[in-house]
This record gives C-alpha cells, structure tokens and sequence, in this order.
C-alpha cells in the first residue's frame, strides 16, 4: 500500500496522567501506523512520560508535540483514554470528535452537553464487540486482560507464601488455591496468569457459558448450586442479578470462600454500584494471611463488603486490597493497546480522508451518541 | 516411632520482628514436631504475627507463649532468624545454646562475645551444605530460594509491561527480556519463576558449573567471552573476584545489558561489600522503563553502582529497586521453611535427650564456633 499524503485528519491527544492514571490514548508506534493512514497527531507535551515515552519519542515517530490549547484549536478529532472533563468540553470546538469511554450508558447529562458543544462523540463502551470488525477495536478487552494479569500480580506479590507448589529438602509447600469472582476477559486472563505461576485455580461466573471457558483454561468452575440463566447482559458485560439473586449467589460464596488463600474479584459494571460478591461474613471467614484483590472497588463500592481503593487488613488477618487502578498501572502494555484500539476507531471514521459517518454501518450505529448521523 | 517424653530440652525463639523483618523461627507445625523429638517450646509473646501465626496457634500446637525474660531464663537453646544482638547475648545464660546466622565469617569479635559469655554457638552459615545429611538444614538455600522467587515477582509489578508474550486482537507483545545475574539458588528461583510468567530468561554467573545448571531450566547463559574459572567459593557462595577481573566482567555486562528488560541481581557475599556487577553506565544503557531489583542492596553497597534499599528512579527512566528484605516479605513460607532448617539443626545435636557435640561428626565440627567440643 502507497503511502498517503499526510494531514487530512488532526488527531489530538491530551495528557491525562494523574494519581490514579498513568495511561496515554497515543504512543509512538501508533502515530506511525496514523501517518500512513493520512493522520497527523498532536500530543499534549508529558502525555506519555508515565508509560515511558518521552516527547522525544513521540517526535521521532512524526507527531507534533504541543498544548493542550493547541490540540483544541487545531485538533479534528480528540482520543481519550477516559473521556474529557467538563471544563474541557465546554472549550472543545463545534464539529470536533470526541472518542473516549463516555460513559453514555449511565450518564445522560454528560452526554447532552457534548451534543449542545455541537461536538460529534463517538462512544468506546458501545462499541459492538460481537463484530469481527470490532475486535482490533475493543478497548474493554485490551484494558480488563491487563487488569486481570495484574491483579494476581498485586495477589501473590501481598500474599505471604509462594503460589507454586515447591518440593524442598526442607518440606513441601502446597500450591495456593486462588478463586477468581467474575470470569470476563479480566477473570480469564487472572486464571491464565495464575496457573502461570503455579496457582491452583477456581473461577466462578454467573454466566452459564463461563464454566466452559473456566474449563478450558484448566481451572475449576466454582459449582454453587445456583441458576441465574440468562446472565449475558449488553455489551458483554454481566448483567446486574435481582436482590433475591444477589443475596443466594452472596450466601453460596461466603461459604466456598473458607477454602481459599486468594480470592479476586472482577464484577465491575461501568458506571454502577458493583454487585457485592463476598460479604463482611465471608471475608471473616477467610484464614489469617488470606489476600483479597477486589478490582471494582470504587467510591460506589466493591465486589467486597466494605472494600475501598487501597490496602486494609482486617482483624482476623485477611489482607484486603480494592484495586481500580490495575490495567493504568501496567502503563506501558495498556497504553500500547489502548492507543492501536483508539486509533483503529478513529480509522474507521475516516473514508477518503475525511471523517465521516456511514448511518448503515453497524459500528458507526451503535457507537455515535452526538452528532449528526447523516 | 512411639512419642517421646517431653521437655528434655527447652527451645525458646524471641520475637524478631521489626521494620525490616517479618520471619520468624520457629512455625505451629514445627511446635508440634519437635514435641515428637522431645523438645518443648518456648516462644515470645506476638513473634509470629507477621507471618499470620498468632499465639493461639503456637499454643494449640503445644508451645508455651511467654516473655524474653522468661525465655532468657529457661531454655537451654535459642533459635534465629538472625542473631542475638549485642545486649541480648549480655542476658544469656553461661551453657545456652545460640543457633543463629551468627556471621562467624566476618565478624569475630562477635563470636569472641558469645565465647566470652560461654554461650555454645551453632553457626548455620557454616553448615556444611554438600553433606546430604545436612539438606533439611540449609537456611541459605532455603531462604535464597524464597528470594528468588520474590525477586521476580517485584520486578513484574514494577515493570510497566507483560512479562509473557500476548497476543490480542490489538497486536503482539512481546515477552520481556529478562537477565538474572548470579546463578546460584536465588537466581535459579528466579529463573524458573520467570519462566512460569513467560518472560525469556537469559543469566549469568562467574561460577562456571551455572551454565549447565542456567541451560538445565530453560534460560540461556549469557557469555561474556571471559574466563574465571575455580569460581566457587567457601560453603558454595560465589568468591570475591580480582578488581581486574571484576573491572572486566563489569565492562562486559554493562554492554550485554543495554538490550534488556529487567535485570535481577542476586550475587550477596555475606557481611561483605557484594560485588558490582552493573555500573552507573549500565544502568544507563537501559531503556525507559526498564526494571532493576538489586537483592544484595545493603548499606555497603550492592550489585549495582548507586543503588540502596529502596526504589530509586534514573533520570534515564530505569526503576531501580535495592530490596535486600525479599525473603523476609513472603513471611509464612520463608518461616515455615526456615523454622524447618532451624529445628534440623536443633535436633542434630540432640542425643538421648540432652544437647551434645560430637567432635567426630563432620556437621558439628563445621558449625560450632563457640563452646566446648568435647
């Protein structure tokens, strides 16, 4: 394929690093890949010195480091790796695309003020992952398997004894038995990464398919006697369960839950108070040195009674760890995919090197929630 | 074997713990075990906490949860993770017996307290480690293994991308490269555990047997093209280099270092200033990103010019972590294992019930640095 000429499309990207954030929308080898395509990038200075890419590098691959004052002014399209703040978008020009996690399945209002911006927002969360042609694109799979790989990092790195099993002249150690709550891509790819290290692994779902993929990793499918068919909720995320659900599904973990060492759960569901998987009880029924990742703690809670963001340890020994921030802390990995999933959305905007909304595309569809569908 | 009587022999373990260590030296399960061998235990009040043993499991298991004065007064042998401090050997009774990592090698004039207090003194840094009879009783092996794996476990949640190859529908990632330098058993660890997370493990040692051994699990050997043979030295630790050797290997790993990810150093030389292995201008030749652990960290010095217990950020953008507490921080297996070590070595110089030297016997002519060998 012939190169094309550059500077069609003005892609901008914003540092958005932070406490919490170490993630950038662009690295370097994805402004590459966007030159060839007629896309010229603009990256806010520092944007990616938190996943180890210095301005330099970004000037090397061919993108024009600059302000955020100049993204906004020149910029035809915006990537986010989570979704510009309100102040921002009140600066945004009329006609500018937002690509980002909008948070458009529960947050009407945010939505409302980008189309009153005039801006045309393209919507990372509705992307319609089913399609092969969305694959390249799916930014929830790229960022919860870095989560999940880093989750049972963060587990054996706080748990007190090896996760393997290891024959010394000084003993044996039995391998760790580790439950993974929530077998999503994040779940799956923590029972990869545990069997890696030795682990003896239990995964459960609510999602009656997941036993066959738990299964299929070698690990063992957590059996609580329970039916919630129907499970698949929009989007491929689990659906929330009713109350009387809930608490069969709470009481039936609590009691499995004694068994283990390390238990991680991964039920995030965007935007909403996280189902509670593992009450107070169950987390008192855990033994001493017991370690519990809980990757949906938030400020809306967790997957665990009284989890935070942080690390707790609770009277009776069972270190507690609410960890939003996994796949952000992996900044490298999640940034590199993160950034070729942005930019293959934005690709696929772009006909004839303009962006363009196709209204009988299924993607365009289901992902542009401001704008004109033409 | 019919149960033996109790209380011949009163063994008594303080509390160790402190910012820096989490082990302790005697575990519930080796409580009940030397009970079968005659030995009751003793053991200060709190001193398993850190490793998730509370004192009710010491007493369910036998042992009697008491003060230092207490044990001070009673036992007629005391166990370590350490050793005694200067103060403490002060109190001990003429006649205990002190088994410990005494630091018999470099420290006389410590030794020359115990004597001088007629304390008899077992030192586990000189068991003599070829002896299979000696196997169970090898706290170095034990502990350095427990390293090993910690090492590499530090070095992936510090290092901001996969260790294993993945691949998604967002692209490959490539494995990390990962060097481990010395080869004994932490690095051995350390490279199986790595190979179990994926990374592609190259390592090196002046040793020249570790080849075989690097090459036995998988890792390829990294050759410097320099030769320094008879490497080995007292009790299996690496002997101190020439300063021209040292300068040349150091030059040469510097080079070969440049193309990787993490580099695991491991090469501590008890109670001496360890070796250099990589200079300021190595860890310079790294690129943004990379990780180094330096397990031989200490305050004089480690295996890597500048580095000190902690972490560290270059301006180059290497992660420097000095973590000379590795095996400390899995505190349940490095206890379980050491208790184990411990208490083999207790049980040696048990005969009929009373602790005795046997001048004859190749083990307690090695260990005993202080006290009569009758």
């Amino acid at each position: 394929m012939a190169e094309q000429p550059e500077g069609s499309v003005l892609f901008g990207v914003f540092d958005e690093t932070s406490d919490h954030e170490s993630r950038v929308a662009l690295t370097p080898d994805i402004v590459t890949r966007l030159r060839k395509a007629g896309v010229t990038c603009l990256i806010e200075s520092g944007a990616g010195n938190k996943a180890f890419y210095t301005d330099a590098d970004y000037e090397a691959a061919g993108a024009k480091v600059t302000t955020a004052q100049q993204i906004i002014e020149q910029a035809n399209a915006i990537g986010f790796v989570d979704r510009p703040s309100a102040e921002l978008v009140k600066k945004l020009k009329a006609g500018t695309w937002v690509i980002g996690m909008l948070g458009s399945f529960t947050d009407e209002a945010y939505v409302d003020e980008l189309k009153q911006q005039g801006l045309t927002a393209v919507a990372i969360e509705r992307l319609p992952r089913q399609l092969s042609a969305a694959q390249s694109m799916d930014e929830m799979t790229s960022q919860n398997s870095v989560m999940g790989y880093k989750a049972v990092l963060e587990a054996a790195n706080a748990y007190g004894s090896f996760l393997p099993m290891m024959t010394t002249a000084a003993g044996t150690i039995r391998p760790a038995k580790m439950l993974i709550l929530g077998a999503g891509i994040a779940g799956l790819q923590a029972i990869g990464t545990a069997k890696r290290l030795g682990a003896v692994v239990t995964a459960y779902d609510v999602r009656p398919a997941s036993k066959d993929e738990v299964e299929s990793l070698g690990a063992k499918f957590l059996d609580l006697g329970l039916d919630f068919s129907k499970g698949q909720g929009e989007g491929g995320y689990a659906r929330a369960l009713t109350p009387e659900e809930q608490a069969a599904q709470q009481a039936a973990v609590d009691e499995k839950a004694a068994g283990f060492d390390i238990i991680i759960t991964t039920a995030k569901v965007p935007g909403r108070k996280p189902p509670v998987l593992l009450t107070k009880q169950g987390v008192d029924g855990l033994h001493r040195g017991a370690v519990i990742i809980d990757c949906a703690a938030s400020e809306l809670g967790g997957n665990v009674e009284g989890s935070a963001p942080g690390t707790q340890v609770t009277e009776g020994g069972v270190t507690v760890i609410g960890a939003p921030y996994l796949a952000s802390e992996v900044s490298t990995t999640a940034s590199n995919l993160l950034s070729r999933n942005v930019a293959d959305i934005l690709t696929h905007f772009i006909k004839d090197g303009v962006l363009t909304i196709d209204p009988s595309d299924e993607i365009d569809q289901a992902m542009v929630v401001a704008g004109t569908k033409e």
